[in-house]
């Protein structure tokens, strides 16, 4: 499948074998699935809590990818940013994991307005740019609500707590780039997507 | 706090108010907390399983935020491979979040060798480079142990499940770089950070 | 859809549409499903763990609605008493959201007799009339099961912890009647209603 | 502790007695607490994810009772509303359980405004009066935010899932009166209060 | 069903009676349901997160119900060891309920080679023979992987927590048997068998 | 540690060195615990929910070992049964981990009473003799509370769902043993021994 070069071969794949001796013996008795690659509609009107799987026979590496998360999305639009968001609908394997990625493009002053995400934190990274991003916390921490809000430059990482309004501002003057990863913990009413 | 372009004014100061002023009503009457802001030993010799919090009194945005995430490892070990991991332990606000976030540098031909996150699952773009990844289930899903691998090149994003035995490796004769998002779902024991 | 007072217009509406400009703004990543709207029998003769739902393009907000918790029971029965219940069998819109209401009368002297929760915990109030409420302890809290209870007036608020035998007992000589709340926070076998 | 009527005895603590020598015999191997009762502060300045417990052998019946629902809260307020809530802080019992209670009055046009519980769902039933209610939903449920609302009258029960944008406006004349469970069904950052 | 020892009947039928007549007024207003017995493939090709459930109005006490874990399993192989696995896919009504039990057999100097359960935490108790099992920590722990071993008698029991590998060794000149239990507390992709 | 058969030593040692050079590069970025090892009252009067941890530098493997299981219990009670739980408060080890094990000894006709596990769900075999044994369901499963009830013969295995009223009867003129794995599946108030 990948022609790997031939130093490679004595240094790695004595643990690629190492790796592949063990497991052939493993057995996970708990009788839990290790995925349910998403599938839509296989029977038509008919919705579940999330969706339906995949056959696991038919599974393959494929189910698991998504290529072209280093194309900008298109920021030319009245907030000047774009989400390329990257979850169930894009990359079924992800259904059921409870995590996602996204790439956010802002334009010069770009903003990603307030929002939530109700069931998700947010753990973003700037990796072009300088951002102006906050969440507001719910009355229930400090007794009132707070604003928490820094500038991050490049390498610069910020959490966003499941559930709180929060935004990012591009404050400068060229375009800016950031990569964030989004889990859910809730129980609520979960896609598993 | 931070000097923005005069024309951002009229256009989005306007929302940020209107979100201040509906936020300003807000409650929430399930007396959960927003955050727990980890901080170790305050009281000596005493373990908690996970971080005790800080005051939230106390608790600023710079809790929330790590500052490095775009500086290359160091890929001059025997593996070639350097992680570089942004959790609760330097960046405390991800405390009882369920998230963090790594970099992987890669040297040619370097491997972030066959390892298992017991309690996340991980989602993983290219930043730079080629790398070959796989991870392996467990005999629970298909009856066997079958190994999922790709070759993925720059932009493209992969996710591998909680709990597989799964690995990176770079395949091509320059440095890679990637980050990942990891997401606990557990409920085993949770450190909370 | 329904006529306000003009007087209403110029304070409530703004903060009204503040709301809906930014929440036409806002995403959600992490692609789970903001509710699951229980439906019957989609395919004949096939059951999931919880109910099927309903197709979210024909969801209405007379799903999230039950009409009737004013009307009280007929407690002409051997207990004397009589427990009507709002669950996803009657709100559809209750599926896996993990909550319900109910409202019990009371005869005189009627009695809602011993019985357990197996996953859900009960926060009760008296809304009119005095009751005798009490639960029994599993024997891993203080080494005995050990009797709670007190005696309620209207207005006052008592909780029945998740999956302990509990009862109410009206021990006045009018009718009574109470409103509880019923949460699950168990991850056991949950129908998602 | 409770002065019951004569006529009571034989029918009801046959029932009680049967109730109390069966549960003698119980036991929870398991380990986990039947409940948690919340205290604040036992250890000066350190904080925990959620509150410290009440020595489980001192816990009584009272504190899994809250006294005073029925007091009207007082409206005279710019909103025209007010929020009663009962949660750990006031029923320390509540702590862990995950659920609360809140007494909503509103004056002739007032209005509990648009807010979110990050982490509950709530369950409303019109005690008196006439409100308008609604939520609005995250565009992951059909790609676009919308409003789901209706009037409601006395007895109807109207549910708001969690973490979505909702508000109770009176439209009537008179007063209003609402009842609301609210339980918590995520993993993010519990206060477990 | 059964005929019991004539003995038997004053003193445990009351019991059961008396649970009888106290179970007669038990009502779950939570609407979750206590089972889903598994059942596989009851629409060709569709495939949901864990199984379908048998219908409710047919289940019956075989469901929950397997036979033979008293059959010494066959370890005339490789390793000198038997996994007896009893799961939802062997006792139907295990499915959803996260637990399954497990008798190992092993040969003289028979091994249950390393493996991790991805999902499950194992207690094993050794019923005949001498087990030497451990564990290694991720290296979240201390900083370091680290075994946790010990040399199992009769009567013990031993506890390997989720996702740790793990491994059990005969080192008796004679065959050993275990029973464990596995339990899985994961939220990550349940295939609720 | 372990004398081992020298004949042992080729065979099963590579695997063992093979699985140690693999997870000595094993990382967990999610900086969850691996287990949080119970200690009682570190702090005098101070309580959390559930234990707090022995320090992890101090954890060895006698932390999860229990001795004494094949130790047959005194039966010589009212009940002529006894159970000899194995859980956190005897094995520290098993602190947050959601599973304890159980051994039961009947006398002949020996009962262990209606009962129940708030929080968990039990998967007993007979290691010894003939059970009568059965569960109750709530009476949200089918309308009614049904009794699912089984004679158990040695090698049988029988699983009682979470909450549910469930007893063991020895029906046989011998005395009988059982051994049981318990799994806690809930949220509510978890104890985290």
């Amino acid at each position: 499948m990948v022609k790997m070069g031939v130093e490679l071969v004595p240094t790695y794949v004595a643990v690629l074998l190492a790796m592949a001796s063990i497991v052939a013996f493993a057995t996970d008795p708990t009788q839990l699935q290790d995925f349910c690659v998403g599938v839509n509609n296989p029977v038509e009107g008919v919705f579940v809590n999330g969706l339906f799987c995949t056959n696991p026979a038919q599974v393959t590496a494929d189910h698991f990818l998504f290529k072209g998360l280093n194309i900008a999305g298109n920021t030319n639009n009245k907030q000047g940013s774009n989400v390329t968001l990257v979850n169930a609908a894009k990359l079924p394997g992800l259904n059921t994991l409870g995590i996602s990625i996204a790439r956010i493009d802002f334009a010069p002053y770009g903003l990603n307005p307030p929002h939530t995400h109700p069931r998700a934190t947010e753990i973003l990274t700037v990796i072009e740019g300088t951002l102006y991003v906050g969440f507001v916390t719910s009355n229930s921490a400090n007794g009132t609500n707070q604003l928490f809000a820094k500038v991050l430059n490049q390498g610069d990482v910020f959490v966003f707590p499941q559930g709180l309004i929060h935004f990012q501002l591009n404050i400068g003057e060229t375009a800016a780039v950031s990569i964030s990863g989004l889990a859910a913990k809730t129980r609520g009413v979960e896609h598993r997507r």
